[in-house]
């Protein structure tokens, strides 16, 4: 039962589209959670009113009043300042360029609010809650729509000059490869994300590929989801299974250019593709990595799926709370 | 003139072809140096007794003997174990697997010796040497023979789990890419290197290129330096001129792969290619790793050349000894 002192952490995954909200106890247990979509078109004040009203839900959710909670963390995509708790600039979010978000948020919830960038906040999550022995350096890889990764240096995250390391999903590993959304080719999420996936197969359909997809879900694929792909390869589809096999390959190409470059002690893979696929892609992935990276580099380095899932998001920015209100 | 206290401090670059011993006074002035042959074929024990003779010749030309030397700090290319001061392996040097090289060049100098990785070594004579304000974090980028990398980490040199982290010559940037010495295809260092430069410029010239470089070395030409791509531009070959821009092409895109995964404040760029080809290459590097990197991730990071040049290691060789004696 909820009791009348603050001891619960609720931890936001602000998203493109969806806004997810998780509340949790002073352990760190799940105890439930509330969904709403973002309406990022709405603009910079609804977007903020909106995660308000998805935080109020998930506390509702759970019984519980806003005074039962000790602090609101939350995660945000793009470029933020953790200490001024500002939105520096979201590529996803319009509008979005130097927003108060920490401020505007305790002005509606009347909560302490702690801010991170949302791949950063997940490989928190996954550091604090995925490993009783605390790896001195992980890398965290969060493979969904795009690909974003954080870093865990010396126990502590690393977040660079501009407070923007980690963009690993626009690492070129392929100089003439595919066009990627920032403008530039064969980044890595470019190759090995969910909309890398998705547009090879619908590019191919169009081409007069068959593939049991069309079956489940029509010919314009309209809706397809990572899911929908781990269906299709256990009824047998030797097309899905290429491609999905193919981006396992180059997610392993860009796991071991990050081995090379920054010799983590553990790689954590986590986000909607490795949560639908796992089983699909890790073998391929981790067998590529080994095979790419300089010899020796990788001694005793292990590479594992998060078993955090969709929760990544959501536990981090519990954990940023916690050691916010700690 | 050298004082009989000891007042000295020696850096040595170990390669795989040459050894070059540095002398500095305590503020790190260069006072001379010397130079011999690796001969890595002729065995570990050999090549160590060479070092040790190295840094003996280097004390003589500058009128010391080892009771004037404090320490002596070498970096060797390869995972270095800096405590135990051992080379856990080193890809080019035939049996170097778990030298006690400090041990066994303390037993043949008796004077401290200290050990690092020629890359981390180099990094922190750039960081030590060409930075009034120290930046917190720091990438350094030496393209030679190989490209190779050091990183300094909120202040300190960060190494990795295995020791390894600065391999990103051989970070994969363009998969289906010419053929590295690693095995693997399309790595940074078989894109923008001099190997790279140079077997471009061979292959052309055997396919019936015309260049001046046939008129100042030869047909075969063997023993091409960097140096005479430079002088092969000023004369006015477009060719050489155009090999190294897209050398420098693709060294730019390397380094905005790394300044999006590592957001550091500064990247300092040097080795024996950039020493010899600065003015040739830099401003093509730097305009194509800001035409690259994610919005944002820019904001007042310098891409700099390094002024050391070939001094570069055993400059920061000689800063590892002056730590190591404080």
């Amino acid at each position: 039962m909820p009791d009348a002192n603050k001891e619960y952490l609720l931890g936001v995954d602000l998203g493109g589209t969806k806004i997810l909200t998780g509340v949790f106890d002073s352990k760190l247990e799940f105890k439930g959670e509330a969904k709403l979509s973002t309406k990022a078109d709405r603009g910079v004040e609804a977007v903020i009113e909106r995660i308000a009203r998805c935080v109020k839900d998930a506390a509702d959710e759970c019984d519980l009043n806003l005074k039962q909670v000790r602090g609101v963390g939350i995660g945000a995509p793009g470029a933020v300042d953790t200490e001024s708790g500002r939105v520096i600039f979201a590529p996803n979010l319009p509008g979005w360029k130097d927003v108060p978000l920490k401020k505007e948020l305790e002005k509606l919830l009347d909560v302490p609010v702690f801010l991170g960038n949302d791949c950063n906040v997940c490989t928190l999550g996954v550091f604090d809650q995925e490993f009783k022995a605390k790896p001195k350096h992980l890398l965290g890889i969060f493979i969904g729509t795009g690909i974003g990764g954080g870093l865990i240096i010396n126990g502590d995250l690393y977040c660079g000059h501009n407070l923007t390391a980690g963009e690993i999903g626009h690492m070129v590993i392929e100089v003439n490869g595919p066009k990627c959304g920032c403008g530039n080719r064969g980044c890595y999420e470019a190759l090995a994300s969910r909309t890398a996936i998705f547009r090879k197969i619908q590019t191919a359909v169009k081409d007069g590929q068959k593939t049991i997809l069309t079956e489940m879900l029509g010919d314009s694929l309209a809706d397809m989801r990572s899911g929908d792909l781990r269906k299709a390869i256990r009824k047998g589809d030797k097309f899905v299974e290429k491609v999905v096999a193919e981006a396992a390959e180059f997610a392993g190409i860009g796991v071991a250019n990050l081995i090379n470059i920054l010799n983590p002690e553990v790689v954590v893979v986590g986000g909607g593709v490795i949560e639908a696929l796992e089983n699909e892609m890790m073998p391929t992935l981790v067998k590529t990595a080994k095979d790419h990276v300089m010899p020796g580099t990788m001694n005793g380095i292990e590479i594992k799926a998060s078993k955090l899932g969709d929760h990544a998001g959501i536990t981090g920015a519990a954990v940023l709370a916690r050691r916010g209100t700690a």
